[in-house]
Formats: C-alpha cells, structure tokens, sequence
C-alpha cells in the first residue's frame, strides 16, 4: 500500500537521527499511525537506551491501542540491555505492525515477527526492504560476518594522485569534502591509517566538526611499531590509539608506549593478517572501521577482500609525475581478470570536488 | 526578451549537427522567423560549402524579407570561398538578425555586425552568449590563438590506473565509454599518442562506430623514430600518419618508412617541443588534436599548459599496484601551489562508468 511506504520512509528519516551512535546496535526509526494520524514516533539512538518502539509507543500513550506501528527493523524478540520489543507491542494492544527488513542476528531472525503473529498482530514484512538492508548494512555485515564493515576512503586529483612526487597533499581537496571525511569519522568505531602516514604526515585522526561529533578508537598498523613517541597520536590524549603490532616486536620496545589511552596490540604472527585483524577487532565489538590510508594499506584491504565500501573524493586538479603517489599502490592485480570490480552506488559534488561511493561486486 | 532565447537555443540544436566536420571553420545554426513562425533554418555543414545563413534564407524564400533571422555566430562580412552572409541578409531585406556571439576572426571581428547596421537592420548581438562561446569553442581558440584546441582523454580504474602493473589495460571501460570514445575521434582534426604507445597497444587509432565518421590524422610524437614498421598506423593505410621526429633522426631512416599515407614530420629541434608543435599543425589547418596518452605524452602537454579540455573516464575498478601506470606520468608537479587547478565541466554516467569533462582555469 501506498501509505505504507510514505510511513515507512518517514521511519527511515527518524531512524537516520541514530545513524553513527548506536554501535554495536543498528540504527532503527519507529513510527505509530491511527487512523492516518501519527500519534507517535521514535529511533534508537544509543546502545543501552530504549529502543525505537518503546519512545514511539510511550509518545503514543493510550492512542497507540488499536494503532499501526511502523518499524525499520524486525522488533527484537530477546532481553539484551532492554526487555524485548515484541512484548510490548503485544502488550500495548496494536493492531498492525509494518516492518521493514527481518534481523538477521540469531537472537531474532524472524521470533520478533513470530511473537507479533502468535498475539494475533497483523504483520506486513518488506515494505521498503531494499532501502532498509542499506540503511543497516554496517549493522548487518557485522551481525553476520562477525567482522567490521571496513569502508576505505582516498582523495586523488582527477589523474589519481594522492600526493605530489615530494609528498605534499595539503591540500588536495576542498574545505567541503574535508568536513565529509569528518562526519564519516564520527560515524565509525574506528579510524584506521598505516603507520608510514602516522610518520609523513602526523595526523591528529579525530573528528573535527562545527557541530562536534565522538571521536572513533585511532587504529595504526605498524608491523614493527615505528610510530613516532611524539606522533599525535601518541601524545594528544584525544582519542584511544591502539598500535596493532607483529609479533616480533620486544616487550621493553612496546613497554616506551605506556600512555593511559596508548594500547598496544599484538598479533599472533609477524606480520599483521588483515583477517585476523579484523576478527580480532569484531572481539572488541567495532562494528566499523573508516581506513584511510596510505595507498598500501588500501593494497592489504582490497586484497584481502575486506572493503565493503570506497568513499573517493577527485579534485579538479592534475599533479603529474611517476613518482607521485596513487589511492592504491603495493603489490596489486596483475590481470584485467583479476581485478576489484565495484558497483558505483552514488556519484556527487561536494564543495569543487566529486564524490564518488562505489561498493564491490557481490 | 524570451523568444529571443527559445530561437536562439533552436539554432544550437541546428549548429550541433555540423559539429566536428566544419574544420576549419565553426559549426554555426540560423532560424528564419516571420510573425512567429519559423520560414526558414539551415546549418554549416562543411567547409567550402554555404554557411547556415545561406540555406535558412534559401529556405525561407519570399518570406525572409522582413524576417528576423537568429544566428549562432555573427554573419560573415569577407569574401572566403562563399560570398559575405551579411550581404546577403542586407540583400534580402531582413528586418532584424538577433546574433549569439561575435566573431573573434580578425577577418570580421565586428565587421559583420557593422554591415548590418549600416544597412538598417536592428541588430541584437548577446543571445545566450556563454553557450555560444562554448559551442565554438574549438574554432575560438583556434582563431585566436592560432594552435589547435587540445582534448586530452583518459580511461582509469576508481584508484587511477590506466593499466595494470603487467601492462594490460583491455578492457578497463565499458564498450559505451570505448564508443564514445570513438566519437570524439571523428570529431577532432587529429588524434595524438606517443611511440609508446604504439609499441606497447599497436593502436589503429580509427574511428569504428556503427554510423561510420571521418578517420583524423593519426600524430604520432616519436623523437627518436622509433615506430615499429610493422605498426597498424604504418601498415593498414586506413588513414594519414604523421610521425614527429626530433632532429637527429637521420635521412635514411626516415626513408624507411616511404608509404603513401605515412609522413615524417622532422621538428626543428632533437627532442619535441609541445609549443612549436602546435604551431607546426596549426599551420597544416589542424585546429583541433584529441591527445590519447600514454603517461608522459600527458605529462608534456599538461606542464606546457597546451591542454583546453580533459576527458576522464573512471571504470568502477580497483586495480592496485605501486607499478601499475597512471593517467598523468612523467615529471609532473612538486608543489601543491604548482598543480593545474581545474574547473569541472560535466559528470555523467556512461555505461557502467563514470566520465568527467574538465578544463583548466583561466
């Protein structure tokens, strides 16, 4: 129906209010309808706090008896930090519920839908489903994959440059895309660069927004722990830096880094596997990782199979040169037939600059 | 006033279908129009043949005195292979001529409008100017310069490599992008690659499209002739290849390649300078050279500031690797304060690609 859709969409606009907090949970927006009134609505907009349903059901009050409630995500069935949704919908006495996309996490995986049933509830499940699996793609791909949805991120000049053949990028993009790249920091658990970037170009790595914004754990590779003592990283205090480190590196070596927000994380194996990394990473419940760099980062990343989305900014700008550094370098694909195929999701401009989302091909 | 306008835009649609085959002269659209009816339009549609003032006024028969006739560029006023078109309007007694641009050709600059006024006729010279400009541009900068108009085309992966590291670069785009491609080929004077280029791909450098187009003359920059004799652009006689050679390539060399359609063009100097070069083709009636790579040939043009637009393609591909080649290569630019800054003048999707059009700015 119709109307199904326009509520639901409208769920979706709610739900985005939590986009980016609510880790390890998703993002979800609830919305309470009678008789083409809305009388409530809700998202869930951090872990521990109520969920969608329980704001939108208590702003309904005694309207939402008899109601339809619109709902991004398959209400949880389950007692986490919260009492499960689904009795309460049942409880409340509504009539129709319309859901989105199912929960893919075991704990729910359609006993949400099942409860509502059983109490007799009319429930319509998919309405806007394709909308709402990428809504909740960060949410799903960690849920099912038990790692972080990995997104890498390079700004290059339109002939794919991320740097000049001296080193200098400052700058290569607009003030605009700059500020991008800041909310998608703060929109991820964590940041992640390569430590030969911590050593060119000493970045701060936190979210600096007019509007503020958390700052996301600071994740270096640094195989033989290289980094800078004086890095800013090391010394701004600002956010956690964990130092993911091989196995060779000395104790006394990692024991110089002994900073209250400094952790320093040691691989099973000498060289750092980005698999077991990311499993690793998924332990510690970060559901998402923003990497940055430097282009042979991005080579592990993409060989490795372990992006999920490539945020590209190209500037209006040819910088030239053989030696001049590209988004992806290392060791990359011999073949045409081997190559990284993506699907581009979005293309824009942002600032003079353009945005280009692509994502691999399933 | 706004019909002005709507006329205007009908003579650019009527221009567009001479685009690319009027070398050297511009492609130029005319509209006759009589108590708000159109009587009469015509295109340029080749050189040597009439002008588009010329076949609108034939169109329009009896009905062109008094008219107003709406033309993109402003009527000739010299004696060329045609006699002047503003003798003609001031022959017909048309009462008004509405006129987009004027001509930058010395050989009317003015003269065109000043006729025309003389004569009586009210004269309006403005008319969706900027697109005019636009439209001519290739023949402006030709006009005026005296160098050809230089397009430079690149097909990239979305990290900015034109190949992979073993060289192989079939296909990086869709075959829409490749077509398109093709396109731009029929419509450029000449098409530019370095031996490299040659040696590496054994290019044809033709136009294949389903519709047919003229093949441009096949450049190709190789200072020490280093052109395989066996190369299609020698052998396949499907169009004239001109090999630019330095100084010092000696006579008994050059004799070697002795075929109808191939021409040694022996610069002044041992290496290639950019700047004599395009004195040298312009001087040949070349106003306009689609420059096809490779990475240095790039570089070159690029640093010697004789780029007027950049065709960029971008394939939804990752191919990595710190030896895979890039679109821009050579020496290029230290500083970031030093790079060509850009202004972006389109972005489309084509095929499964993205294509960007950009142009330096002034």
């Amino acid at each position: 129906m119709q109307h199904d859709e326009r509520y639901m969409r409208l769920a979706f606009e709610i739900a985005k209010t939590g986009l980016g907090q609510t880790s390890p949970n998703p993002a979800v927006g609830a919305v309470v309808v009678k008789n083409g009134e809305i009388v409530g609505f809700g998202a869930h907009l951090k872990a521990g706090e109520p969920h969608a349903e329980v704001h939108a059901i208590r702003m309904a009050g005694d309207k939402a008896k008899g109601a339809t409630v619109y709902v991004t995500l398959e209400p949880c069935s389950h007692f986490g930090k919260t009492p499960p949704c689904a009795d309460l919908l049942v409880e409340t006495g509504v009539q129709r519920v319309v859901i989105a996309t199912t929960d893919p996490n075991p704990l729910v995986a359609g006993k949400g839908i099942e409860k509502l049933k059983q109490a007799g509830i009319d429930v319509t499940v998919g309405v806007l489903k394709e909308e709402a699996d990428d809504l909740n793609r960060v949410f799903f791909h960690y849920i099912t994959t038990k790692t972080p949805f990995v997104t890498m991120k390079f700004a290059a000049s339109l002939d794919g440059k991320i740097a000049t053949k001296t080193g200098e990028s400052k700058w290569i993009t607009s003030e605009e895309a700059r500020q991008d790249v800041h909310r998608y920091r703060a929109r991820h658990d964590a940041i992640l660069v390569g430590v030969d970037t911590v050593i060119a170009d000493d970045p701060s790595l936190t979210v600096r927004l007019p509007e503020g914004g958390k700052n996301p754990i600071r994740l270096i590779l640094d195989t033989h722990l290289r980094t800078p003592l004086e890095a800013n990283v090391v010394q701004d205090g600002a956010a956690e830096t964990w130092i993911v480190v091989g196995s060779e590196v000395s104790r006394e070596r990692i024991a110089l880094y002994a900073r209250p927000h400094v952790r320093i994380v040691s691989m099973p194996t000498p060289t750092i596997d980005i698999r077991e990394l990311l499993n690793m990473l998924a332990g510690h419940k970060i559901t998402s990782v923003f990497v940055e760099g430097g282009a042979k980062v991005h080579d592990s990343f993409i060989r490795a199979g372990a992006v999920q989305e490539i945020i590209a900014y190209f500037a209006p700008k040819i910088i030239g040169g053989s030696e001049a550094k590209t988004p992806v370098e290392g060791i990359g694909f011999a073949h045409m037939t081997d190559v990284l195929e993506l699907t581009i999701k979005r293309v824009e401009t942002i600032g003079r600059d353009i945005k280009i989302i692509a994502a691999p091909k399933r």
